[in-house]
């Protein structure tokens, strides 16, 4: 499988990365939750489009690959980074900040701004999708498979507020390759959104213990 | 429901707002590629997000609601421009740019960059189920009854590649306020992801005729 990749990386350079990259996300985050709802006058956005383009030229002048990948350093420590709901440089993702249980339990605290709407003043239902099928993946892995997902099947309740949001998921059983989960997001008033889910422990992987690869 | 806005703006109007703010997510969506995979030194990256939080201020000194909601002009025609898949000023959109077949079928042709990778090279199996969602949902409106999703079905087949997809979905039958949908995103090699949902016509809705609900 290409794109896993075991870097030399020490904690410190670990942490210097993400003291430089990570506050550019959180600005083009902070961006675009902005720019969907801007009133400025056309010349004011026209200034600002070309300043976003400014920057982009001083970012470009030094990229690595087509994608991030993931990257894991010499301890097994993974860095997703680039991943569209945990990837802490991905102005896409949330990111969601993943918390692990010692029952095997995942969950996360997010907030969910203007940029995931889908029917007005509600969560897009695909984000929900989207959200549900990392924390499923992330419950399987906690399981000790860390798989591909195979099925995920998402039961809308009712609408899911923007704003400050729950998740969770946990592992249920296992069936040979197969690791099947189940998980939820909820607001305030209780669960907006059900998910399950089969994750197919990979080819590449299967035989291999896994109990190494952490991404934290 | 809330945040359906039926506003008094002509097609020059909407013209404007477009070429006025359109331009700012399309740089903000070029940026979210290269930031995630940029090497630039920490004090470029260090200017970059300075930069970045000057162009957020801007932005910020007029703004519009907490959300951009769904706006319809005269005319019937919708504005999600706020969509997390195919709004035009949404940076986290894509955009797709949804299309129709006379014979109802939703297609869009689409490029996913870096900020939608999930294992390494491949699109995130949520962003898959994102995008699904949405196509699924047009293709229920398409059928007469525009609903928000009650359960939404994804099966992986195989990894689906980062760069050039395609997504279709089709109506399949109705049963009462229940709208049953087909679809799937494929690349040049063929179908990866396939996905069935069931599309539930909200209660607001019901009785009303949707025909004049179009969302383009």
């Amino acid at each position: 499988m290409t794109g896993y990749i075991l870097d030399e990386l020490t904690a410190e350079d670990i942490a210097a990365e993400k003291a430089a990259y990570a506050p550019i996300a959180d600005a083009l985050r902070e961006l675009a939750a902005v720019s969907i709802r801007t009133t400025v006058a056309p010349e004011v956005a026209a200034e600002a489009a070309e300043r976003l383009r400014e920057v982009h030229a001083m970012l470009s002048s030094e990229v690595g690959g087509a994608s991030y990948g993931v990257r894991f350093s010499k301890d097994g420590v993974g860095r997703p980074w680039g991943n569209a709901v945990v990837g802490l440089r991905n102005p896409v993702a949330p990111p969601l900040d993943i918390q692990r249980d010692d029952d095997g339990r995942i969950w996360s605290d997010f907030f969910l701004g203007p940029q995931y709407e889908g029917p007005p003043t509600l969560v897009h239902g695909g984000v929900s999708a989207l959200l549900l099928d990392q924390l499923l993946g992330e419950a399987a892995a906690e399981g000790g498979k860390p798989g591909m997902t195979g099925t995920l099947t998402v039961r809308y309740r009712r609408g899911t507020p923007l704003g400050p949001l729950h998740g969770e998921a946990k592992m249920t059983h296992t069936e040979g390759v197969k690791t099947f989960v189940s998980g939820h997001i909820a607001d305030a008033e209780g669960v907006c959104v059900e998910a399950e889910g089969i994750f197919i422990l990979p080819r590449w992987a299967r035989g291999e213990t896994n109990d190494k690869l952490r991404f934290d």
